[in-house]
């Protein structure tokens, strides 16, 4: 099997082109962080909804408060009672941080400022127009576009939509990835392992980054190596977004994942990319469903779950930022030139003395050493034909604890 | 009132220092991602447990391996399926990723080096002892601990713990978070808001941060500016590990929390905090639960939150990392000089094409200003007194997106 040799960005482009947002759904503002919006939000009613006091203080007409000045206090409005009177000559009223205003008032003196003897005040610094005041609006007004569709809320802006009193919010629904991990040799955590076997370990990871861009996972069973069990299987990925197999997308004679789903009608694309680690993936679709066939490799999985898996989750979510971000770093020590495969190169970050960030590729780079995975901080961006590199000179990386994975 | 004016650092000593982790509970290896765990995690097996096969290849012994020499195939092993002889002289077993090197083999030569013809090979590139083999115990051994105590797992992490053969860990119990908002004038969301009053934001916003730091928040009735309400919603907070509470941290006569809370029996202390925004800040004890009071403005709340709640979430977590972290950037516009408090100024992030990252505070710092807090990217960090900066000059800001928040 001859398949071409796919660069990184045409896989990444190949996937995306034909993947939708999810639908929307309506869901609690309580439950909404963390969601992609789908509509903006928009703000139902203006903020402050009047002028408000910025401070504790007086409310008092500019023109009655030069220094030194006595008024009368003819009552007070704390927050959420407002003064039911007139502010006129001489007169000042009682507020505290977010009492509106009163009419006839045009600034507030802080307490600080003030001398005060029973219901009389004197001020210790002049009065000035406009002074302490939130005006009415100046945070946002009734119909402005607080939140942007396709914006991942953060609980800051859980705080803003909920300021514009949204109770529900409309976001795309997450969507459902189903995730097969096949093989006779691998055997769940705490399950008897076969003989020459090893412990599963790509399900749940990769249940856990589907969490982490936004996705419900669904772990379904393992399949063996028995093309009749993973198509059995396979049927269970029905009503999914996207069906995710690790595993099975090599060329050797048992890797059964590719024949099976062909077999169940997968107009398949198998994609040998010009990456390191991972270079086998299967891209199709199983009736509308989009298959995407990772590694059965621990490290070449979560690399190219990274790489392919995540954006697809972004594109999925309605998301309107890049996927996986990259930035730039300095080489801690030096590297070698790169062949034609685009390197993902596992490597810790630290910061020298003036800030800069700087990136150390791990010594071992072998794909099968997970412990070095789970122990990096950010992967290299090594191009195809990189020349080698010295220490201190700038590379992109990615930053996994900025993608939560 | 004259309380002292704490630095911030002193402030968030003084919280963390009566803060212990909390204690450990045991959750399925699928839901422990994001967890902190409690104690180191042990391989509970040697990884790779035998000598495998790197690549899809034929198992052989080098001595029989020069250019061109032709082997006879004496069977196959697929990954999961040892092969149960014994390499001899001349002989050579099919191997693919994963397979288990049969005794007697010393080295893999990968199928592309081979000529295949019925059950003989011949080889178009000297074999090399030792070649394309994972050693026994590379990626990790049995008893060695793969993962620490205080360590957040990520996703690649539970696929390090799955291969160590654990299904279940042992994480430190979510810090159990009770918020309580108060105040007469506000409302939450939807519900009829009373004339002169706003949109409660603070609550909502709040439960999101304090899950995005780990914890189980849980969201308190309003109570409003009553000191018998207040302390029958405080009842709700027994067996909680912190009790928040949001607005009232004032000197205001209409501040109620404090009262009803000392009125409860709580240990006091009332701090202004050299910063801005959020001067106020309350810290306590009611009977053994520890109280954290934040400012009733939504801007000042989410900030305090993000440099006291954040780090006493991590506490409470169990988490060895410092949080929140800040790093280097480089200032888009001016700065003023600061007076004597610590300013954490709203700002956004963007590469210059250099790759650095720049800092561009907004304009209009107002912390009544929502839609100003949930825009920013960062916080710029101004420590008291700091001078006039220029554009260009280096600054240390707080990434929220880094945080989740």
């Amino acid at each position: 099997m001859n398949a071409p040799m796919l660069s990184v960005a045409e896989a990444r482009a190949r996937i995306l082109d034909g993947l939708r947002p999810c639908p929307p759904e309506t869901v609690a503002l309580s439950e909404a962080a963390g969601r992609v919006l789908a509509q903006p939000v928009r703000a139902r009613l203006t903020q402050p909804p009047a002028d408000l006091s910025a401070m504790d203080g007086y409310a008092l007409r500019a023109v009655d408060g030069p220094l030194d000045a006595v008024l009368r206090v003819i009552g007070e409005a704390p927050a959420g009672h407002p003064f039911a009177g007139h502010v006129g000559p001489g007169e000042a009223v009682r507020l505290f941080t977010g009492s509106v205003l009163p009419p006839g008032a045009d600034c507030v003196v802080i307490q600080e400022d003030v001398r005060a003897d029973g219901d009389r005040i004197q001020l210790r610094e002049a009065a000035r127009a406009g002074r302490h005041i939130r005006r009415a609006g100046q945070d946002f007004t009734a119909g402005a576009a607080v939140l942007a569709a396709g914006r991942r809320l953060t609980p800051r802006d859980i705080g803003l939509a909920a300021a514009a009193n949204h109770p529900w919010l409309i976001v795309h629904r997450r969507p459902r990835v189903a995730i097969l991990a096949t093989g006779d040799e691998i055997a769940l955590p705490g399950e008897p392992i076969p003989s020459g076997g090893i412990v599963s370990s790509n399900a749940h990871a990769l249940a856990a980054l589907v969490r982490a861009g936004g996705g419900a996972p669904v772990v379904l069973p393992i399949a063996g190596d028995d093309p009749a069990l993973i198509a059995g299987v396979v049927e269970a990925s029905a009503g999914m977004d996207l069906l995710l197999t690790t595993g099975g997308a090599s060329v050797g004679a048992h890797d059964l994942v590719q024949a099976a789903l062909v077999a169940r009608g997968m107009a398949l694309d198998f994609w040998r990319i010009a990456m390191r680690p991972g270079k086998p993936l299967i891209f199709g679709r199983l009736g509308t469903t989009p298959v995407l066939g990772l590694p059965g490799n621990p490290v070449s999985t979560m690399v190219c779950a990274v790489i392919y898996l995540l954006p697809a989750l972004a594109r999925f979510g309605g998301e309107m930022r890049e996927v996986p971000a990259s930035e730039p770093a300095w080489l801690g020590a030096a590297l070698p030139a790169n062949d034609h495969r685009a390197d993902f190169l596992r490597a810790r970050l630290h910061r020298d003395g003036n800030g800069r960030l700087i990136a150390t590729a791990f010594e071992r780079q072998d794909s099968s050493l997970l412990s070095v995975l789970a122990a990096a901080d950010a992967l290299i961006l090594r191009p195809p034909h990189a020349e080698a590199s010295a220490a201190g000179e700038c590379v992109s990386v990615i930053r996994l604890d900025l993608l939560g994975v």
